[in-house]
């Protein structure tokens, strides 16, 4: 929020999205989540993002009402050869301009059929008619220009929806022409604490976020962990840089160890697996209610497989077992969700495997299989570091879904922890 | 289009998803996307979304123009216990109401962090204020409860922006209360056809498309599969399953084994494992690149547990030899990503596990690893039922996780045609 208030006196760009796919949910808008991380990089502040239908009358108030209250609207869908295509038409008329024929875009069109071996649609023409004196941005992968236009202060930029249009004009033709416009930079850097809840994080860097102007501090709740991203605004690179070290450097002060990631971005896993490489240890894991989830988190991260030897996936207590030797009496005696059997899964994976890390998560993830004693939700994890085991017990709330992502998230908050005060 | 046509005379709904994250594109607003294709599946018509940050001047200027425009607004996100967060404060405002203490929605607070060992933080009781006389929606995977609220005739739904908290709140709450308000009943089935791509799929529909009025069919395209949604408006239930059944049977007739759920809405791992409860068949899975992923899809099944063997991730070929007997000359002869190893995995899970089917996943992810011969996206997957093996070449496009996931929708793909068509 501050965030925002900050650049109360910047450039302002709004994005307005036009498609009936999207009011329907039938595709996610990817688009406003690309342009809108473009315009922060670019300095703009967005602080109204629409998507409205294919429909004259609501689309031209949501314009009329975008250029009033921002200095740029980028428009992005609606421009392609059919009758239900009327954002150029609408722009134009919020602008009070007419169209007319563009040879240059009439002579694109026919090229980039030809190129084809196609004729162009009669209706194709249409997306040759642009506003008076307006800007053109050439569209290599569709027969939709783009458009830049002004009115009464106000710059509008149309894009054409499809992202394999939207992202390369975006990066050829409007990102250089709206570089032109901001003189700062954006650098930001995003700060990742494990295991802790959001409230408790802004709590312990309330002080900062109350004295905050440039850069300012942003916490994200995620499952398991919180990211506070520091933002700096700066008229260069370097400036830029320099703003945020010294936030950063505090913040990994009040945080310590929690902080898994502090520079370039990286994700939990990177940060486990660049602890394995650095340490020189291999891993593996044994998974029940997971699944394979953590595993394939793990193997999520490209260069992985110097470090990772194997994943045992034992939902059955045969699997447990016949694959990691898991004592038949610990699952009669303890049951198969215990600090006994988690122990023995992470060992039976060490011995079978040779990794020096192993983790090892049986957990009950529901919707059945709840007991008083054991509810749904429970789930023990044990990580294993050359025969050094830390079992813990988690209690985790939500879905099936949710209860094995939370698992996952914490064997590896628990997997840096043990390798990290390792030897 | 013709969907929204349909829709003119309907109730109206607006969402407004509250967060500086989605103003400056550090996440997707794929809550939007849910929200708007519930609403239309309840045959509430949704003619504008917008975002706004957690700003309460511009969320209250945004909130007081949905109110006086729409029936009905849904607005998610800044339910949360920081300062940022103003949603409630600033709906409660726009409507004119107090926000009072809940002791109901405090208890279950204390509950919540109870239940995890954890003391709530002073910030969290926040989150326990409600907007006089509006009603509480339980929160069974947070701490923010949900909201429903009227003010001068339009009903306000406040959701927690967190998917895994609001899509559960949703579902249980917010889509029976809405479900009430609408006269029509909406009752809709989607037809889940594997392997296909969509403008081949509309195509074979189009004549069914264009003929359409109620009831209505639209096409989804998932990660290598198509949905065709039929929705049918009806005076009651009764009504709408009969003019949806004929539809549905004509679909079925059009794609025949490729259509994977027709009824009840199914995963395609839901798919696969019915199918092997049906046959009494056991499964086990051996995964290179996708490190897990296709096991825990199928754990991820309810009661997987009676016909799931295990699962084993051999990303390394010291694994592949190791854990599931591949040969040593075919790794050297043919490489680990070749229809030979993918053959020689599957064979070798199921000698391990016993499991009848056998799926084995071996590419190459990406981003590095990819040569002239083999590019990243190449990817075997092969299935083995009871030693019966096909074994198929894929080129996936996208990143790392792209050509993971596509992986593994294909591999269920194939075991749910192996298992067809097996004896």
């Amino acid at each position: 929020m501050r965030q925002q208030d900050e650049r109360e006196s910047d450039m302002t760009v709004e994005l307005i999205c036009v498609g009936t796919e999207l009011l329907l949910g039938s595709i996610v808008n990817t688009n406003a989540a690309y342009l809108a991380e473009k315009c922060a990089d670019l300095g703009l502040s967005c602080y109204f993002q629409t998507v409205v239908g294919d429909n004259e009358e609501r689309l031209s108030l949501t314009l009329s009402q975008a250029v009033k209250r921002s200095d740029i609207v980028i428009l992005c869908g609606g421009l392609g050869p059919t009758e239900d295509d009327l954002t150029k038409e609408t722009a134009a008329r919020v602008c009070g301009v007419e169209l007319e024929l563009s040879q240059s875009v009439k002579e694109s069109i026919r090229a980039y059929f030809e190129k084809r071996g196609m004729d162009a649609a009669e209706n194709n023409w249409k997306q040759a008619m642009i506003p008076r004196g307006a800007q053109i941005m050439v569209n290599h992968n569709g027969t939709a220009p783009g458009i830049i236009m002004e009115t009464g202060g106000c710059l509008l930029i149309l894009l054409p929806g499809p992202p394999n249009e939207l992202i390369p004009m975006f990066e050829e033709s409007a990102a250089p022409y709206l570089r032109k416009l901001t003189p700062e930079v954006i650098f930001s850097r995003t700060v990742k604490i494990g295991g802790g809840c959001e409230s408790k994080v802004e709590m312990l860097v309330k002080d900062m976020i109350d004295r905050q102007s440039n850069p300012t501090i942003a916490t994200y709740a995620k499952t398991g962990e919180v990211h506070i991203r520091v933002t700096a605004k700066a008229s260069g690179l370097r400036e830029g840089k320099k703003l945020v070290k010294p936030v950063v450097k505090e913040l990994k002060k009040r945080f310590g160890d929690a902080v898994y990631s502090s520079g370039e971005d990286c994700t939990l896993e990177d940060a486990v697996v660049n602890l394995l490489h650095a340490k020189k240890l291999t891993a593996a894991c044994a998974e029940s209610c997971t699944g394979g989830m953590l595993s394939a988190r793990l193997v999520s991260v490209p260069g992985v497989s110097e470090v990772y030897r194997a994943g045992f996936v034992t939902y059955s207590n045969k699997a447990k077992k016949k694959l990691l030797n898991v004592k038949s009496e610990t699952l009669k005696k303890h049951g198969a969700v215990s600090r006994k059997t988690a122990r023995e899964m992470a060992l039976g994976a060490a011995a079978v495997s040779g990794a020096d890390v192993t983790a090892a998560i049986t957990g009950i993830a529901g919707p059945g299989g709840g007991t008083e004693k054991k509810p749904v939700g429970l789930v023990y994890i044990a990580c294993s570091v050359r025969g050094k085991v830390t079992v813990k017990k988690f209690f985790f709330n939500g879905n099936r879904q949710k209860i094995r992502e939370a698992a996952c998230t914490s064997a590896l908050l628990l997997m840096r922890n043990c390798i990290l005060h390792f030897g």
